[in-house]
């Protein structure tokens, strides 16, 4: 017999039906006991009367997983509205453990070392399960607002021959006998692709050897990166990115019904000499300190209701080689980060695109442009004016849910200290 | 003035436009020249008589960006239907090196590993665009009959702990001090979260130290993984992959109007051991070599009309560890291969789900447990029937398109010898 779905059961009122899934919990009365059943839609109330029967229930350890066919009967006091009663019970795999931690509760009390060490049975409570649906579903906003707009996906090497972009942190490897790196990010790949498509996108791991054990880093992360070609400045960007963002929340909102925030039209913008001030920070600042964020975070709040702020202009020696300056005053640059609730969210900007710039900026910061050849290359052969962004979407739905570590959204996290599972 | 693509030329006919984009070509004509324009969606003419602007655009070197602003006039004899007169140009980055070969003719004469040492330029033709086109359009079809069916996605470590699967071929890194190794698969993974979310699926790179230098190897690819739970057997994988490979194909003809194969609503299946018999080899072979299987696509294509071919019940000692046996006659296994034109383009099968199968498996082999803890001990927790499969993008874009060559399909390809661009 076809199973159906726990969400599914209360229109087969009356009926007899397969249902199938995990072991959630017992409830074992005098006369009656309760078998609830959790599968990937929800929960399914099982009525056991049957002595023989109730014997192997009480037998069952917690997240057997199971099959059941029975009559379909109204009950709204049931998780799905109905339950099934005079059930007939295929027991699929038996549990023969106790439990690490328990399931049905409506918080794991496990602590999180405990929990990722035990992935695979931590990540099937509600709690862990939708923030990867949230994951995903923001994933699938971000590509489908890029399609629209003709974006085209690629995909880049993880592995590259030079330890490019911030230099330390990269993971080295051997490549048949020879020296590689992992790749901290498709920054380049996806430059040189806007030379094809004009426009591009990719979602992928990146790989960072981040050294501080910290509730915001992680070895590998998913990046949502985004290039684009024929921009005047990094505004043409910014605008891109207040569209995917609004297309990510919107998204999760629809296939999850999680809280998420609202996206304004027009996302307020400052530059960053502007942002000190507001911030209340020397004028000769270079970056922003947390504190400076978080007040820029309220600012944006108070005077625009809006819990997103763009930050421009961030001054050139704190961005990476590429970044194109400010054309009036080359001090600044044409990047921007969007601050979500006064935390840093999205980094991006205009980057160079004539050959020649690229090796005066190489050369002004004492880096040998040999490193890159590969790379500037392709800046020889006729680059338009572009940029991008790239989202981290680990700290996207660690700041969308609320969770304090940005272990808690993901699956099988790596960092200084972890590799398994 | 808001630029626009080639291909909305004609529709503004008689007014003043801005189109922007790459050099592909001139024509200089005595008393007139032609400039065409390429960008992502096509060409365009541009009309120049004027000769102070001829005498700049003779200075062009091919692939130089530039953005031209004129006036639209119908002219069926031009690319776009329609060509740019009276223009004011603009250019955006000038190209001032003769290029490594040209990308205006029919097809790049230059030598695939001259074209993938200039990646960013070969790329632009079209014979080498229309590759990574198709191969986004199959990625975006295979997401999307997934999602239909209410597959998650996921995304999971590509750095792990232990070389599992194959053992061999696996990239070695330093992580932390430790050493740990680039994933050969998902497939652990993908396993573990059918207990989260009964059905999963992965777009992401898999890596393989593949030491043969061959036409269709790769150090690194694109792996499109699924993994579904509450199946009888591997049949109900094969009716999930049928349908994908339908949706990935019917996709690249909708986006890229390429010519793909049909795929029938049920691809004929034969056992192995019926499949050495159609071969004509011996019964006692352990796995098809490829004059089989080319004979079992001739075969297949004669008697059922169909591309496509599954052969199943492979026999357990040529599958992995984890392969769950054929319940009648444990020698052969609930596997498959999906065979297209008489390659194999797509591997799969049911898995063993309870951990005593997976401890007897591994002794059977005399493989230690211990090497896969992390990953057995979720079969401890209750795992559903399950099964799934992976399909290498590279290789099934080869496939479709019929490249000799699978470096021809892929941006940046990475193998024994090249690790650049």
């Amino acid at each position: 017999m076809q199973r159906i779905l726990s969400t599914e059961l209360a229109r087969h009122t009356g009926e007899t039906v397969t249902v199938a899934g995990w072991v959630h919990r017992r409830r074992l009365l005098k006369s009656v006991a309760f078998l609830i059943v959790r599968d990937a839609a929800g929960l399914t109330q099982v009525v056991v009367t049957e002595p023989e029967l109730r014997a192997r229930v009480e037998e069952l350890g917690e997240e057997s997983v199971v099959e059941l066919t029975g009559t379909v009967t109204a009950n709204p006091a049931a998780p799905a509205g109905a339950e099934l009663t005079a059930p007939v019970l295929r027991v699929l795999s038996a549990v023969g453990v106790p439990l690490p931690f328990d399931l049905h509760r409506p918080a794991l009390s496990a602590t999180l070392p405990t929990q990722l060490d035990h992935a695979a049975l931590s990540l099937r409570h509600p709690s862990r399960a939708t923030a990867l649906r949230i994951a995903a579903a923001a994933t699938a906003g971000f590509r489908a607002t890029l399609e629209r707009r003709r974006f085209v996906e690629i995909h880049t090497p993880k592995i590259v021959a030079a330890a490019t972009e911030s230099g330390a942190n990269v993971f080295a490897l051997d490549y048949f006998g020879r020296p590689a790196y992992l790749a901290q990010s498709p920054q380049f790949y996806k430059q040189l692709m806007v030379g094809v498509f004009e426009r591009v996108y990719e979602v992928g791991p990146v790989f960072r050897a981040e050294p501080h054990d910290t509730a915001r880093h992680l070895a590998q992360y998913t990046s949502l990166d985004a290039e684009l070609g024929f921009i005047a400045d990094h505004r043409d960007v910014m605008a891109v990115l207040t569209e995917v963002v609004a297309g990510m929340t919107a998204t999760v909102a629809e296939r999850t019904g999680a809280a998420v925030p609202t996206v304004p039209a027009e996302i307020p913008a400052v530059h960053f000499a502007e942002a000190l001030r507001i911030a209340g920070a020397p004028a000769d600042e270079p970056d922003l300190a947390p504190a400076h964020e978080r007040a820029l975070g309220e600012w944006a709040l108070r005077e625009h209701g809006s819990e997103f702020v763009f930050v421009t202009g961030y001054p050139m020696r704190k961005r990476p080689f590429y970044t194109h300056p400010q054309p009036s005053d080359p001090v600044w640059s044409n990047s921007f980060d969007l601050l979500f609730r006064g935390l840093e969210l999205v980094t991006g900007g205009q980057r160079l695109h004539r050959h020649a710039d690229y090796e005066a900026a190489l050369a002004a910061r004492g880096e040998p442009a040999a490193a890159y050849r590969g790379y500037l290359d392709a800046f020889r052969y006729g680059m338009p004016p572009h940029g991008g962004f790239a989202i981290g979407l680990e700290r996207f739905v660690a700041r969308v849910t609320g969770a304090a570590n940005v272990r808690e959204v993901t699956a099988f996290p790596r960092d200084l200290h972890r590799i398994t599972p």
